[in-house]
């Protein structure tokens, strides 16, 4: 016996309409028991980079046969690709507009998901949430093999603002997400930077690491997905600091 | 082996509340492989026509089997019907106040759901989400038939103000939902107008039914679900021109 | 042939980050084909007490051997055990910071999740919901004996502000919740009131407690978890009367 397939979904379609559930339908049809995990609806209107950050900061707690469904797709009806990577970290279906970049550092197989056997028919020009991407999602589970799906993509698109620089003692990067608490998580690994650092963010500068959150403090901290964050214990930094997705942050070594 | 039962749920009870779980405890003691899918908790208070139009755009993408379970329920406590309808787009389980009117136009069985035997004991006056329909999807699942919950319905509810008019070359209808992008989707459905007409709406008239959405720029087009819809690319139709659900759509034909 | 064992979770997080699916992933890896159901992750920020209403409301429509995981933790990286809470009512699992006082009495077997091979490795500081929750109930749901997971705890923490006080004719407590209709839920059960009474809660007075929801008029009723609340047929009692979570109800038997 194997298990049920793992299917989570992260798109900015939000939760008032039949979007969502639509693609469910159509993966219950192929894979009558998956196990389907959202992840959030509520990624900003076709933020790519938001999305890639919450694949990046879950997907290794689910199993690496977990297919990853992400429809955050500004370019729908143009002629950007649709497809399917395979990668240690699960298998990412979804517009080839950078969301899986986080993904495509190892060892990785991309297709074009071109083969209309596993669309749905007609596809129309503004829902391949429904009509391209959720029928693969819904074949990859229920056994198709990657390839049937059509050729292979050797270079999926890059998004090149998900990776700070670094020149002498300073290291720059971007806010990528403001959390339902207000934090507001950057683009910068912890192992980009030392604790004895000045970072400097809209218009605030905060001195050195902390080790954790500290009561109605702002702090800059490691957070639980690996990235310097900026938050204060029982309050919104976002908002107190008035820090904003796409803010530049940086971080400047002492010493 | 048979597949796990779908039920689906649509509901304007929010997601702040322990209202939807408590269908779902139900729901799982009668039927405990069930897939259960959110379609959505977040329609307008008592939108019993705004529920209408998700259940009708999704149905299809799911299994005939499918049970959507739609509790949008004004009348509870008063004489209003329970009930249960099958029909060849799935089988519904809500209250009769016109939820179901877009799958009564086909063959239909509806049944009162007045079986005490399929209730939870007592039956609160205000949450028959809990306490008769969630019982219902649940013994549905598990295989009861549909007339051993209670006695025909001949003719459940129906919502007249789901349908446009036509006269000469003119179509009138209303808008039914604003989605979570701001497109503002009509009850007019493709096959009723040409695609070379005057849409008239919240004061704006709109030249033609465009093929598809059009960056920054007000258009009429078919939307994923086939009615007419008024959208603007990457920006919200709904705010910009001000248009409201229950608005006053019309469509005149030229030439 | 046994059922799928079903796992609910309740928590402060919100919907647009990646902290609940990631909870979801620790919990399949360990528990593939458990029934995750969500309750709500919009308990307002930190509300313990938000947090047992929601589970004692909710908890005997589920199965007995339901896991419930409640992470509403502003403790978290403090000295606060991490339990889980074998009860009549279900298993809980979560921080031991008063959530689980509506479940404390009657007979239950509390233990300390400090064994960490049920933990996952390295436990970070600020996510236990991640480290330390979702691996206890997704090993519980797999099958781990109770006394597996630590050292048993005598007196988990109570919330003392969830009880009610009675003195002479005058019952005094407390808004526990403001539902998504606006409906303001207190700590004052059915049997503590009589039908024939003043309730008085943020300034207005209430004669007598009601049958049933009243059209457009404002109400005390018990609501469908056995409560007292305060509620306007189609309208919101919290908005039209400024009534907010912790306010004060004094209800005054007549006669």
């Amino acid at each position: 016996m194997t298990n049920s397939p793992i299917i989570t979904l992260t798109t900015d379609f939000g939760v008032r309409d039949w979007y969502v559930a639509a693609m469910k339908g159509v993966i219950l049809r192929l894979a009558p028991e998956a196990q389907l995990v959202d992840v959030s609806h509520e990624v900003p209107p076709q933020s790519v980079a938001g999305a890639a950050y919450l694949l990046e900061s879950l997907c290794d707690t689910f199993p690496a046969e977990t297919i990853h469904l992400a429809v955050v797709d500004p370019g729908v009806g143009t002629e950007r690709l649709a497809i399917a990577v395979a990668t240690p970290h699960g298998t990412f279906v979804g517009p080839d507009n950078g969301i899986f970049t986080p993904f495509l550092d190892s060892a990785y197989t991309a297709v074009e998901l071109a083969n209309p056997r596993y669309q749905r028919s007609p596809v129309s020009r503004t829902f391949h949430g429904r009509d391209i991407f959720a029928p693969a999602a819904g074949h990859l589970a229920a056994g198709i093999p990657l390839l049937e799906f059509g050729p292979r993509v050797e270079a999926p698109q890059l998004l090149r603002e998900l990776l700070p620089t670094a020149e002498g003692g300073t290291v720059q990067g971007t806010i990528r997400h403001i959390d339902h608490f207000g934090n507001a998580i950057s683009n910068i690994l912890e192992g980009e930077i030392a604790r004895d650092a000045d970072i400097m963010v809209a218009g605030t500068t905060i001195h050195g690491v902390a080790a954790h959150y500290q009561e109605r403090r702002v702090a800059a901290l490691i957070g639980s997905s690996g990235y310097l964050e900026i938050a204060i214990g029982n309050g919104s930094a976002a908002q107190t600091l008035g820090i904003r997705t796409g803010d530049k942050v940086v971080v400047r070594m002492r010493g």
